[in-house]
């Protein structure tokens, strides 16, 4: 069943129809130029600033949404790359507790920001446009009402120029004219009251979103420099501590042969705790190598024989070959 | 005609292509667990270790370039809507210098960020990864000379095994054994000096990368958040501005209906450029409309009519009706 409210009379459908069949004949008789048409210049004006208004909204609207999509994406890779650093970041380098923390108030400066933004500036424009459709639909209601207002007007006119007068022919036609002049100076006094007000909103609407994103882009930026400052200071104290170990390390390379050649031995697990090196660094200079089978010692190493390819052999690395070299038999 | 560089011998063919028979042998072996393979356990922890280095590099520097097009793109949003900012601020309103003048300096801000941090942290990156492929391929050309020098170790054993001694294929494959294990030393050991380096080399890496993002992060947040502070700054006055006017403009409305009906009329050039009324303000209310056609009067109005249609006629529009209403014949 259909609502109460959205019930339409056969009558008031007929007078629709009648309404809509006299304004079709006006328009047509206007533009044939049968019959003048009333402008009012000073309300077109106010109409080009309503069109501009909602153009410039519309506008501000998308490139404050786009602009909060970058920010969102910016915050994503931020946070990838700051979650890369955290993953990177061995546990026993300066600073570990102070990146994973700075790292999460990272990502919460930017999820505050982009909340803020979202909830200040993008849903206030939100409202501010939302008032166009209402006031749109109303100034085009407007435009019907003067063709109504016109159509009375040359209806009035033309039957007082009639030769035979007929009163109340006459009467009736100015009662009507009467009636459509009211219902349009009713509609164009709304809109000319309301629209220079909406107009002159704007400015207020611009101030509000630029001091609002100005201001959280302020506090935003501000805490994000401190954030960084903190980074480079951890990145300045680990950095110390690297070069501090390299000095330690190339001092115990000076003294002790052995030592150096027991560190590239257990490079697999020494060095992974222990950062001590610069890939600048060149390589050491290679030991002499041998020169015949005859020199070959393989110290360390069992080597497991397939006895029924290979018999007990007695080969031996030499002592460059540091590595703990233990038999793997498949 | 090929490249001499490029010309390959018969003979060298024929030796490459014996060496991949050879390997290949070798590795069924292996694999069938006919003959034992020399497994250095420290070696493969370096090897870990630098497949975890290659990975870690390799995702540092993907979310670096994200990152870099996250910032290019919130660049270019930003520039958007400051650019929007621009266009519809009025050379009438406070500021509308300074205004520009900011609109300018964030845009230099972001492109001078974007540049630095693809110049220093992605490029350096770059360089840095640009190690590895060489190293890899010397890696797995130390895994083939280790399969060579089990091969010549398994063919000298069997040799030696064999009842009928050849002295003279031992000492030929005694001198293969010896010229493989020379062969694999040298890499092994060229790689057991350069991994462990190349491993501490990261630390170095990741806090150039890092001191340099922080860094920029650092200036470019602290300039942006100064350069906010002053459209904010803008913004609070241009609301001074908006407001004295709004308080100007109350004041001439309490003293002057006139006056106010002035302002109304002229809607469409006035109030663009003087913006003194609120959206919030309700709108004024109705002045007495004409309740019989007898009452309507149409003032600054001249209506030309088209002769064959209407005669002349004398409708006047009350004084509610302020737009200044001039004919517009079509």
């Amino acid at each position: 069943m259909a609502e109460i409210g959205k019930v339409v009379s056969p009558g008031k459908l007929a007078s629709n129809m009648q309404k809509r069949i006299t304004r079709a004949q006006e328009k047509v008789m206007q533009k044939l130029g049968k019959a003048d048409e009333t402008k009012d210049m000073a309300f077109e004006e106010v109409v080009a600033n309503f069109n501009k208004q909602l153009a410039d909204g519309t506008k501000l609207q998308r490139d404050l949404k786009a602009y909060l999509v970058a920010v969102n994406t910016m915050h994503e890779c931020s946070k990838r790359l700051h979650d890369c650093l955290a993953d990177i970041y061995d546990p026993e380098w300066f600073g570990k507790e102070e990146v994973d923390s700075l790292v999460e108030d990272t990502d919460i400066l930017w999820q505050d920001f982009h909340q803020k933004l979202a909830d200040n500036a993008v849903i206030s424009m939100d409202t501010y446009l939302a008032q166009f459709p209402d006031i749109k639909a109303r100034m085009a209601k407007r435009e019907r009402k003067l063709v109504d207002f016109d159509s009375a007007r040359h209806h009035f006119a033309s039957i007082q120029k009639a030769k035979k007068k007929d009163e109340a022919k006459i009467a009736k036609a100015e009662e009507d004219l009467g009636r459509a002049q009211k219902v349009f100076e009713e509609i164009n006094y709304e809109l000319q009251e309301e629209l220079p007000t909406l107009w002159n909103s704007r400015v207020g609407l611009y101030v509000n979103t630029f001091q609002s994103v100005a201001g959280l882009e302020e506090k935003f930026h501000r805490d994000m420099s401190k954030l960084n400052q903190n980074l480079s200071d951890i990145m300045t104290k680990l950095d110390e501590q690297r070069q501090a170990k390299k000095g330690v390390k190339a001092a115990s390379i000076g003294t002790s042969e052995v030592a150096t050649n027991h560190n590239l031995s257990e490079s697999g697990t020494d060095i992974n705790t222990s950062p001590s090196e610069s890939r600048e660094a060149p390589p050491a200079p290679r030991p002499p190598r041998p020169t015949s089978c005859q020199e070959v010692k393989l110290d360390n190493v069992t080597i497991v024989l397939e006895e029924t390819v290979v018999a007990d052999i007695n080969i031996t690395t030499p002592s460059q070959v540091r590595g703990q070299m233990t038999p793997f038999l498949i």
